[in-house]
């Protein structure tokens, strides 16, 4: 291992100027859902790149831009860097003990939307670059970000983008957008990621509502339709209902409930920081529980809209009602095929009335886990957090790792300074400040390592 | 029938001053499902019976006040209305083409939340009084108001309130709060209104949204536990599945059937009116549709809220999800009972861990089609719509109908300004001014006739 003293030194006294820079980002909004501060943010994000000399480009697709940025360096080994520039809404907004777009440092921790997924790892990772250009006067390798903006909305249209640019996007590795630690303060490797398929469903009975005393016992009723048409995709055994929907699934290995044998018992840690009473299908704990969580494909509904949602009563039969849903994917289920599956099995069930807005999707992928590249991420983290970085072959989140793993033939590890209590996607969502100089120093051996 | 020249002529003249009175009564918003102005629209309401020389009482109840009036006279026969100074929630409130509290009149018709139901009704019965007082200087007999704040939240204290002041409302007929013409301009008579149980269900399976990625295998989810309670209330067989939910159902009789036989066909008109393509159970129109609207028990989902409701996708597990449900109920059901049956079904299919809040109830109530204060209604309504009234044996709304016909022991008939586009309870909501002068004309002429 190279001698670090001055890449940490320079780390730690820059610390606070680089916190003010993931400020910046952080108070400029970027919710791809809701297409607000995109290209903003994308024009702020290739500043950061330009200021480190990095060669920029802002990448039109039809979503979001893409911010693709590339530095040479010593060696002819090319590193890529995986991010992105969006953040999920921030509501519900009463939920925020200070305003989601207004960062603000407290406790040793920074708190906004977005900080920690993934602006904050953006940031961190840039602090390494600096750490090693003011110590060193250039890059050890060759060193590419792309920077997409609708992770949080499924990355649309980012496998498009990656086929139509391999060559510019050509690399010997990938270092994921996350990572980080568990309730142990363990830095994990995670070595896969579900895909999803996400949609609206809908129902539409009437051009406007009906008076309940007149429309409730001869009007269909949009909000009955949904629930219906809902129940049909999974009933309280939790086994999903669409035909077919099973047999892409590739069964986890007895390499993977080895390496996820070795992993901590999640159960007591989900219930004190959730407060969830008990788990589904009468899973208690244990291996089970984790193997479930990730190597199961889901149908969650995130969302329901309907009718009258103000307080107390008011008798109304609804002419519209919408439900968000998504399906978390394994290896080889494809969200292309669950799209026609439940179309056929609506139809099926007696709902061609309940219409599907196909919101975004992608497969899963996973990374071999003794790739060297993998050992290099996991070695440079054992020095850093002084404790072994633990490998876990899938995790339950969604990326779009699989254009990365099968498009450009990269291995892809992750690193980042996430941490249990991090709230990405909820409410006072924050990064811990030791956690953001660990993982700096963390990438800036990463990059060292990786260029030998 | 006596000569009305002189009183149709003061409330041809006087219509304007009516009109703006009601204005003023229209911009106080009085909506009792989210307690805004109640006090305030008491108070103004009272102060318009004590105008006319009505002796006045604002009773305090649980809930929102009830104004009382009573006016001796001639006779010593008693009259009772029974109106409500509460309106529905204004929203949705972009759907609107004036604002709902801001009273605006064009094209013959005036609009305004709950200027049809019921402010306009309220005040055309003062413009009649008015006329009867101006021309003949005293009342022809009794006349008494009782005016409630909760009808549009089911009456929830008035049944208590009749019970406790039996004496003080003393009457030998009620005039209905609403009443009105249909789609061909025939004056009904509405002789039953459905009962009612509105609740609110709602599921809570952890302390805070989750990550769908870490969530979806694994917790319980909000929105699914609901959307399976829901289910398991009614299917689309539309057959509600409480145990023991029709016992206390009595059968529609042969005349019922025959009054509701000689009612136009509905059909066309619905579709027109609501843009619905096709009835539920397999109904196309005639007696059979016209039975099954008002004979027939409803659950009814009034509204769904849960989780993301925004544009684009969110990956989150609610925590938290409900619905608002209305049972519409027909004689002999009680909402007691069926709010016990609700509890002991979702126990008995899984689900205690859903909550029922209830918001409301009242029974349903009926008075025969022959009696002699029935005749005296239909009668003078001829006159004045110059085309016989026709009977309905049963409608589908609610009303607290119940107290008045089983604890006062009265025989209620309807009377009104309502017509088919009236909208109430949805945007835009409007009274025809046509019809405005015509009930003010049928009561003047009701109270003459009942007195003799």
């Amino acid at each position: 291992m190279s001698d670090f003293t001055k890449i940490d030194s320079y780390l730690e006294q820059n610390l606070d100027h680089s916190l003010d820079e993931l400020s910046r980002l952080v108070a400029q909004p970027s919710i791809s859902a809701q297409n607000v501060g995109l290209k903003e943010c994308a024009q702020l994000v290739a500043g950061m790149l330009e200021a480190r000399g990095f060669k920029c480009q802002i990448m039109d697709t039809e979503g979001a831009p893409v911010v693709f940025g590339e530095r040479k360096g010593r060696s002819d080994k090319t590193l890529l860097f995986y991010n992105h520039y969006d953040v999920q809404p921030p509501e519900p907004l009463e939920l925020w003990d200070t305003p989601p777009f207004e960062p603000s440092r407290r406790d040793g921790k920074m708190y906004g939307r977005g900080i920690s997924d993934d602006k904050g790892h953006i940031v961190s990772r840039l602090h390494a670059i600096d750490a090693i250009l003011a110590t060193e006067g250039e890059l050890p390798c060759n060193i590419k970000f792309v920077i997409e903006g609708e992770e949080e909305t499924s990355s649309v249209h980012l496998h498009d983008f990656i086929k139509q640019n391999i060559p510019l996007l050509k690399a010997d590795a990938c270092i994921w957008e996350f990572g980080g630690v568990d309730h142990r303060e363990v830095p994990m490797q995670y070595l896969g990621l579900r895909g999803i398929c996400y949609v609206e469903l809908s129902a539409e009975t009437a051009a406007i509502d009906v008076h309940s005393g007149t429309g409730g016992s001869i009007f269909p009723n949009a909000a009955w339709r949904l629930v219906w048409a809902l129940n049909s995709l999974k009933g309280p055994d939790e086994r999903i209902r669409l035909p077919g929907f099973y047999d892409d699934v590739v069964q986890p290995s007895a390499r993977d409930r080895e390496l996820m044998d070795k992993l901590p018992d999640v159960a007591q840690v989900y219930k004190d920081m959730y407060g969830v009473k008990e788990f589904i299908k009468g899973l208690k704990g244990g291996t089970d529980l984790k193997m479930e969580e990730v190597f199961t494909p889901t149908c969650t509904i995130c969302g329901l809209t309907s009718g009258y949602q103000g307080p107390g009563s008011k008798t109304v039969q609804p002419a519209r009602a919408s439900a968000k849903v998504d399906f978390r994917l394994v290896p080889d289920q494809k969200p292309e095929t669950v799209l026609r599956q439940l179309r056929a099995h609506l139809d099926a069930e007696g709902f061609a009335d309940v219409q599907i807005k196909f919101l975004g999707g992608e497969p899963a992928a996973r990374t071999d886990p003794d790739d060297p590249f993998v050992k290099v991420v996991v070695d440079t983290a054992e020095e850093v957090f002084e404790t072994p970085m633990e490998l876990v072959p899938m995790v339950g989140g969604s990326g779009p790792n699989h254009p990365f793993v099968h498009d450009l033939g990269l291995p892809v590890a992750t690193a980042g300074l996430g941490y249990p209590d991090t709230r990405a996607h909820a409410p006072n969502e924050n990064i811990r400040i030791d956690l953001y100089l660990k993982h700096a120093r963390h990438m800036a051996r990463v990059i060292e390592e990786f260029a030998k």
